[in-house]
């Protein structure tokens, strides 16, 4: 970002800063900060911008679809037209490739144009009608109808591993806003310059489309007590957050302390089970080698569906599939994280865990090299110290995972059975070996938010099937998804209307239906 | 409930009692503890009923709809099989009367079969199914369908005031069968005679329909440590509860302190605010007199939409409508409560409020005479006071309320907007005057659950358009309903099958849909 070099805080259209601290960001490649000074919210901004957002909460949810439609699409036309300069400060504040930007890019305007679309169709109102009987014995029945309305002014935190998807006009934003949600945002700082970027997209959006100006705020911070004031904020109604589960669990703790506790949608921790079949090693050993160890380095293992765990049946074929995943590993590059941060804490949750006496690490690049690579890492435990040791569940966020190898189906099934919540199961089998074990499916079903047969867990397809929420620790609410057309669902809830003459309803309810949405008529 | 003196407690299908305290009911009206000693369920048997639950989950969530509805409606033969016993139980425990008892056990079976139905048609589902697109560039996509699945073990809290139709084989116990979720009931303490009985017709349409025998387990206790234990065991999911704020927030904060926090959809505290347009006054001040007097004292105002709140614009024709309504309930006889710690619970409530030196008290009967009666009470306050008072929004259960005096439009828009959640907000206007203040719907509709149109919020309809359920503090969750077709949504979550071959696909899902459900397909 070249010409400017003080960055403040989006409140009400206009870039503002009235407090003194500033930090920076860091380019993990050049292993030095990034200069630009990104100016600290002050609890009185964040005050103005949730204040603003529930002032300008009616009006906002009052508009069109069509109307937010045309602001969701006009973010997306100006974030690609911030073009390479945008590209450039992602792969700087991160180091990850262009290429990874660029893809991130796309998905987060197709993620833009998909909410749009889905506040152009108003389905999500989901509206609901039961006809009246005036006449029904003992007592005549009342219209009464159901449609979903907004929560009201929603914060969501950017992701350290997502600047773009999962950040400022990501998909919480995206989904938020599609609905009738203002929306602030508290940027991740580890990339603040893209996310301040982003956010004036947002902000010429917003003036060019007529939005109320409070829809959208973008705050800048360090640290924790800005974040912790918008949590506990009275008119602030819903959270969404994707990180570790130590944030998360922080944030969905304040918020149900809170007076009135409102809902946290928090995206964590997640190790992502694998578990492979004898028939399947049999038959593609050489492949899952190869898929799997691209699904563990993807993106140097900062994925929330980076695979963590394989299970298997420790046989002959098992212990050669453990070797060569060992040393495909072993051959790969290391690669950079994000943020030096996150490579401590890797090496920190790293040695913990291979220092078990149960563990054997299998890892020969015994350390990286170049600044803020980290070594990938695979080590191994026998099923019955899994089943005993529930530190073995913990997410090493990184290109780390841990081989289980049971001694039979039993340890196996006994294994799966202590799971906690995971984002993603994955069963790599026949058709037919998985048909004689299905009971597997069973166990696994209720642990996680997706089961794949035969795909690695990294790479989420962002569609109307996709539901990327699991049982504790992998969200805070596995009823809802983060990813896909669903994830507007956070962010609304049902509201009937009884008796009401046609004229006064909501036009979602009315019986003239002129949105023509699908009506369920009782 | 003749020859029978000690009731146990409902384990794997065999009334069981390890433990040594008992406790009695009390009946109301004779002023005096019904014979019959309940054992309270020891630490020990909640194990054995949650364990029993959780290895059966599995099973019981398999079978198919038509099995769960058979179970239902077995449920409900049972139940209207236990004749009269059940009905002087009901009476005897709480003092209402047989026309009430009658009424709420009509829509106890109603809710079991409307259930029965619903696990049938097997809608709750939801599939949803995105196609594969193998040639898609730059990446093909893979084949995800999504569905409900049910959370597993649910408790449900028997609630003071519904001792059926929101108790043992209630709305939260039939919409979690219906999906497939076993529960435990932890009856309430005051009516353990009627809960027996239900719990005994659950049993033995358990047993002659084939269910598994952990299904269904049913624990008395007038011990807080038993539902404490309850909501804190690992192998818990989810938990409904019907009954006061501080209750279901006790709960609730158990349930968020989890290492697994598990949501808790408890319904509670709400005063229900009606608003009264001058035009609607000038038409019908008669009408609303009478329909507001019988709301008020309907179940001696042990209802959870019972009117607290009614807010008017002080006028002349005001003065009139709010002496008549004091006058109206001060002819009426005062009424029982269920029993006396609910009566104590009002009159300190009560006390406490109209003490406050900004209330008015309008009421005239000073105290009931007959035993366990409460004294039916209006109160007035003026808008500017109300708004500066929150105190005045807290519940008093009873046959209470308080007329809210507005100097203007200005003052009532602005003692809505101070308003906390609440299940209902009605509005008594013409349909020409409230056109002409919508914005008073804008504000209400994000306050309440069901907005009402000129009834009474008495009288909750069990259909597929209800909302039962609103902003903290009338319920813990505002996304979902207690009541109608919509309650099983309480006790599900999404979850994604990835590549699945259709044979492995859960039959929901399936492509050749012999379900007959509606898909979603992309």
């Amino acid at each position: 970002m070249k010409d400017k070099n003080n960055f403040g805080n989006w409140i009400l259209g206009q870039e503002v800063h009235s407090g003194n601290n500033t930090f920076n960001t860091f380019n993990p490649i050049l292993d030095r900060p990034i200069s630009g000074d990104y100016y600290e919210a002050t609890p009185e901004e964040v005050n103005q911008a949730v204040d603003a957002a529930a002032n300008q909460f009616y009006e906002f949810s009052n508009l069109s679809g069509d109307r937010r439609a045309e602001f969701l699409e006009a973010i997306a036309v100006e974030i690609e037209a911030l073009g390479d300069n945008l590209i450039q400060t992602y792969c700087d504040e991160t180091g990850l490739p262009a290429g990874r930007a660029k893809g991130e890019r796309g998905r987060t305007l197709g993620q833009l144009r998909l909410f749009a679309a889905e506040a152009r169709r108003g389905a999500w109102q989901m509206p609901s009608v039961d006809l009246s009987i005036p006449d029904r014995s003992p007592l005549p029945k009342s219209d009464i109808r159901k449609m979903m309305l907004p929560l009201g002014p929603v914060v969501v935190f950017g992701a350290s591993n997502f600047p773009l998807a999962y950040s400022t006009a990501g998909g919480d934003t995206a989904s938020a806003l599609a609905v009738g949600c203002p929306v602030i945002v508290k940027s991740h700082p580890m990339h603040a310059g893209t996310s301040f970027l982003v956010a004036s997209a947002i902000i010429k959006a917003m003036q060019d489309t007529k939005m109320p100006k409070g829809v959208f705020a973008h705050l800048n911070s360090m640290d924790y007590s800005i974040g912790q004031q918008l949590v506990k904020h009275p008119k602030v109604k819903a959270i969404g957050f994707t990180g570790s589960e130590r944030g998360g669990r922080a944030l969905f703790d304040l918020a149900a302390q809170r007076d009135e506790p409102i809902p946290v949608f928090a995206e964590m921790g997640s190790v992502n089970p694998v578990v492979i079949f004898p028939e399947k090693l049999e038959l593609d050993l050489d492949q899952l080698v190869g898929e799997l160890s691209d699904s563990i380095m993807l993106g140097t293992g900062q994925f929330c569906t980076s695979p963590g765990l394989i299970f298997g049946i420790d046989d002959d074929l098992w212990k050669s599939f453990f070797t060569q995943l060992g040393s495909a590993l072993d051959h790969r590059a290391t690669q950079s994280m994000i943020h030096p941060s996150l490579k401590k804490a890797y090496n920190q949750m790293k040695s913990k865990l291979t220092q078990h006496p149960d563990l054997t690490s299998l890892c020969t690049i015994s350390e990286a090299k170049r600044p803020n690579h980290v070594a990938q890492t695979l080590a191994s435990v026998k099923g019955v110290d899994f089943i005993n040791n529930p530190d073995f569940q913990n997410e090493v966020f990184g290109p780390f995972a841990i081989l289980v190898s049971c001694k039979d189906w039993e340890e196996l099934d006994c294994a799966i059975g202590c799971l906690r919540g995971n984002l993603t199961g994955s069963i790599m089998a026949t058709e037919d070996s998985l048909s004689k074990r299905f009971s597997l499916v069973d166990k696994l079903q209720h642990r996680v938010g997706r089961v794949i047969f035969n795909q690695v867990p990294t790479g989420v397809e962002v569609c109307a099937s996709m539901q990327h929420g699991g049982p504790y620790p992998a969200s805070t609410d596995s009823r809802f998804t983060a990813v896909g057309n669903d994830a507007l669902l956070r962010w609304v809830r049902p509201v009937s209307f009884q008796n009401f003459p046609e004229s006064l309803l909501p036009e979602a309810l009315q019986s003239k239906n002129t949105l023509c949405l699908i009506q369920r008529i009782k």
